[in-house]
């Protein structure tokens, strides 16, 4: 079982950008937390950050049929790539939606993203933990998924 | 360490209303599996479901200092009840929203819920997986916060 | 053939309250006519009134499956109680949705209710004829049902 | 007693148009049945139809100080014709508009029509029961307004 | 010079229609003054009332490169018809636009007309004298377009 | 019989200022055109012109119940002035809002004035001819107020 | 004369909740304080909190033609509950709405409350000292009511 | 096969109406090119314009079934009238919407028309190319129609 | 101690203007009223109103640091004025904002006023009344601030 | 003469995703089917696709001054890429927009593109003929561009 | 060559008020500031600062043909007061909006001046180098027109 | 001293794109003058522009704690690319935004851009000389930035 975890714009920041908000972790702490978490639970994961859209699409694309789940973190895309969202919406693996922070305590940005509505679930609000339960959601859902 | 996990109104129907989008699980499933995944975990767990506002506000006074963290599913509530999002405001434990379908799908009442902006984090979207990711979530946040 | 007639906050005050808009008629007076009509019409009716939004719901999950349609008149609370609206929605029999006064008149709440777009109909604006009316649409809905 | 039914445009298509909304009874069907429900009531009936807003204004015109009350199936016209709200206003008999499908269920234009706030009373969502319950709402409100 | 004084729906029933707004005098008496005023002025009267968009329109086509200026009172056609008002942005005359009663007091449709952007200028509030200023603001403009 | 007509801010400027919208009469040619009216109508002319809204307020409140109409172009505070909308409303005699410009045509500022609504009638996008017109409407309507 | 001090949900939690926005005077504080002020003014005091709309619904109910005034605090009920508005409308005597803070400063829910508008008057951003005024203003108006 | 182009209000003036936006081409010069495309490809060819709505309605009512596509330019009705819009849901044979010019260009009225959902396709902007695209369109998806 | 009581635009004619909403008492009762509240208290008033804008602005300019609290009825400013809202915001002293009627009431501009966001806190409805609980709680306010 | 075809964001997907809204040909077979009739009307064509709004911005630019029309796919790209709009304003030759299903149907992004108001045209909802008759079209324009 | 420096309400309170987030420069340490770089590029500086929305119109009209370029800080009332608004549209000469603070930032009032569409550029949220910069703007604006 | 000025997409086109709006002078002649300006100023430049939104952010990120202040022109990117305004807020250093055009004049887009509220300043309107005054600025802030 593969699964696919996606950063998107500014992630690569973390930990030095914001961290009032943000905290300390990098992106690279959090990456190593999450290989440990699938070895642990026995998946391969890939682990991929761009801060260009259409790179990201590409993974996307290049992805289907190929990974078993995807976690993506879309950043600040997720509130008006609809790009975006269509290359999620055309993969047939599951897909979870993750955010550090809680989007919706942030006045000015505070619908959801334009991704929330075709993934399978979101996780928001509960920092580097949001990347850990997403691994999880990933993995069970793609396992059921294997089963249905 | 004790978690509470609150349930509103109608989730007591769970599992026969409207099964295609909620599931056949019913309540008390999720609530025994809960109670196996607290107990490995060797937390308390208390677990409680009401159709009535003010009955879920009173079981939140109540719980003030006395449990470590809260899992709630707010239903319908979620989306008017400012009355239940300053009951959880006023508690000093994490507290961690979880829905069971993808509340961003249904075209109506697709805006996020009034309680979305005083809690820790919210789940949404991985039908009982949902409770499971939250109780998890509510124990390392409980943690957390107590080593911190 | 069993019929509830469920009845919201505030019209217990009925015949009482701004007579100017709602007439002198009180909820008693009207629950006599409708015992009248079922007693005519062959079918057992059930009337019942709270201000309790929860102790509404209580009562239509406690009538799932035990009645063959029910009236309701939601009140104040067809404007914003999601929950209600959940608890018909859950309901397999059909719903009638009554209101005495034309709430497409008033100014200030002028948009249809919250409700209705779960109920199978809605009548307003007859005063208490709206829930004659409404228990005849019932009965009918319901023998068609059981045809059906 | 004389009770003008007043149908707006495509109605005169019922039976034939998106059966699985509006079913498959035909506008004839239901002037039969309105015939015969005016004949046991001792009233008489006009019954017309017509696609031009003008006609239909023109018509009401004419009824004025005829007849002793109107039901009126507005169609789409509802959704905008203030045009025809006005010439419903000018009336001094009941008014009672009916709808045969449930207008608050349908996405695109669920608020409410503009014909609604100077109506006596609006039944939607019966099908075709809608008319009879709306005949028969028309009879009751005229010969009160007569001994009125 | 002739000047063409068009009339929209519901104002044939100018006089018994809600007198407490629009005042006793019918249509047919402002006509009459009117005419005079017109006959004063030397300038020939053209007075139509209908309750057609359509015919409306037509009137409006058959009367380009005809007339020397158009009084119009839309009645209610002037909230939506954009018809209407594609009809008068085609005429190369001066167009008045002439309202009874002060449509920016009335709660619910306080938004100017659509036909308010192509027209010369709007005479709104003064019960039938609007059309006397309207047909005298029309003489004059048409005067001056004749000079210029 | 005498009629105070008030001039806004900016107006001081008519003739100079943005003659291809405004014209290039001055508020001087105006005033002239008037006072002759005025005479021949046997009434007396107040003219008045401030950029000050605490100006024009305190002339109104002067003017109450010494004058026998007004007639203002609010000039730009009719977009918001709200105070000088309570001062025309506090009047007992008719007043006529003029524009010379048609201000439905401007695409920014569209809407009505917040004045519109507590003046008894409006005149708009005549030019000059809108203060004749404006003139005429108050004397009229003055003389009638005398009478009734 | 009697005199009936209400308060709405989360109200109980007054000086243990968020004390920087309320302060750290408790409910019995307030309650203590008024007691006093009704004595020293010769009125008889009712105080009572609840967490449940429908209890607080059915206290009005109860209270109808027994109390002279009432004082409430609706808490974030004053946000949405249009069923307590209801009940507010349907008493005779005044009604004075208090709040501690001012809720016009908080961004998310700056609008006024929905009770706002059948009240008699309402007290907001004082702290303790709204309800001392609330109490004031209740006595006098209900002074002035039984004189007039 | 067959069919019918049809044509929205004041559209039988163009070539004389605003011709820097609409151009020269009058509507028989469109017609005439249609008529020679369509005999080209072996198709029978209706064509018909009216200012009136409901005689546009009661001509597609007469051409279900009939017609094996049609081209419609919707004119101003296109914006507003939900009565057209439902006449052309009603029909099974492929619709193509046309316009002459960018609707989406002008400021005013640049949101999508009403009778979009239910059309196949929409070619708008290119002046009379429109048609004849649109009527290549037709013929293209009756003919796919008649072999699916 | 010292007490600035400020009026805005169109009070000086409160007890003329509209009595059925305002009342027949004047400013200058209501300044004689507070006056004696004020010597009762031991504190020194200073009463004072304008039309102008400017004049009031200059006028809490000049109380900055001189008076001890402000008791303000901005009236229609208050609607719109944000340069007042700005030097209210510029005062270190306690700010009452009052207004004789309940502003939440009346359809129009029923939203709450842009000073309600700077201003301690807010009285409204309350007539006369209100400036009398304004002042009082305007001392009680000067008084914390002195003692905190 | 000289035509580019450009395609937006996951059209690359063509006939593997979402199947039912866009059939199962492939941009490939689409790529075809347009070269032949290129080469019919003996134009030159360039085809590409990206899934990078900055290089299908960087082609147009490079394609400016060397090719005599645009056909243009903007994808999700349409809805949001302000930047995109700016480069096809940018260009002198023709622009066509083309989309393979109807956009106006799709409830959440209903509204027009961004590029609309800077294209020569629009077509929607043809699925692969849209590009055909975009390319017909597309040659037209540049034809009479060429001559004009 | 001569320039203008307008200044709105409250900033004769600069430095004092609010300095957090305006700095303890004065306005006075400003207009030295900029008497100095006027004298260096050897332009003449007028300087004025005013409460009153009247006297800042009254000082732009006197200043017509008579200086070459202003630079004004409208102060709140460029959020609102469309009547100095029109008094900037009816120069000749170049004008430059200046703030201190970035009014894009502030929650409340964050879109756009009404001045901002009638002035040559706007320069915001630079504190007192906000009018250095402006000055220096206006400078080479005026000499570019004169040259021009 | 280091400074980073920034273009976004399109603005390579500048001198020759719509030169009625922008004007002839290249991107390529600002660099030249900014060139110069630095030069005099001591200041070392980095002068780039890019059409990729990915592209300019690795490039903010690349000059993070390397550059002392950032001139960026976003284009129409500043219109939607959150992603930009998070890599713009994750900057230590001054941010300029400048603008060639007022973009508050443009009527589709008038809103501010989404980085203006992360931005030190900005400066909307003057053409080139917008860059010159927005490298002055930069100068200045980085300046009193080292010092302060």
């Amino acid at each position: 079982m593969k699964i696919l975890v996606l950063n998107g714009p500014n992630l690569n920041l973390l930990g030095t950008r914001e961290p009032e908000i943000y905290g300390r972790t990098t992106l690279s702490d959090i990456e190593k937390g999450l290989r440990e978490q699938a070895k642990e639970a026995g998946v391969e994961l890939e682990f991929y950050q761009s801060n260009h859209e259409g790179v990201l699409i590409d993974r996307l694309h290049e992805a289907r049929g190929r990974v078993d789940a995807v976690v993506i973190n879309p950043g600040a895309l997720g509130h008006y790539s609809i790009a975006l969202r269509d290359a999620l919406a055309a993969l047939d693996c599951p897909v979870v939606e993750v955010h550090l922070s809680n989007i919706y305590r942030r006045e000015e940005f505070r619908h959801h993203t334009v991704t929330a509505a075709v993934v399978s679930g979101q996780i928001t609000g509960f920092g580097p933990l949001s990347y850990r339960l997403g691994l999880a959601a990933a993995i069970e859902l793609a396992r059921s998924q294997r089963k249905g």
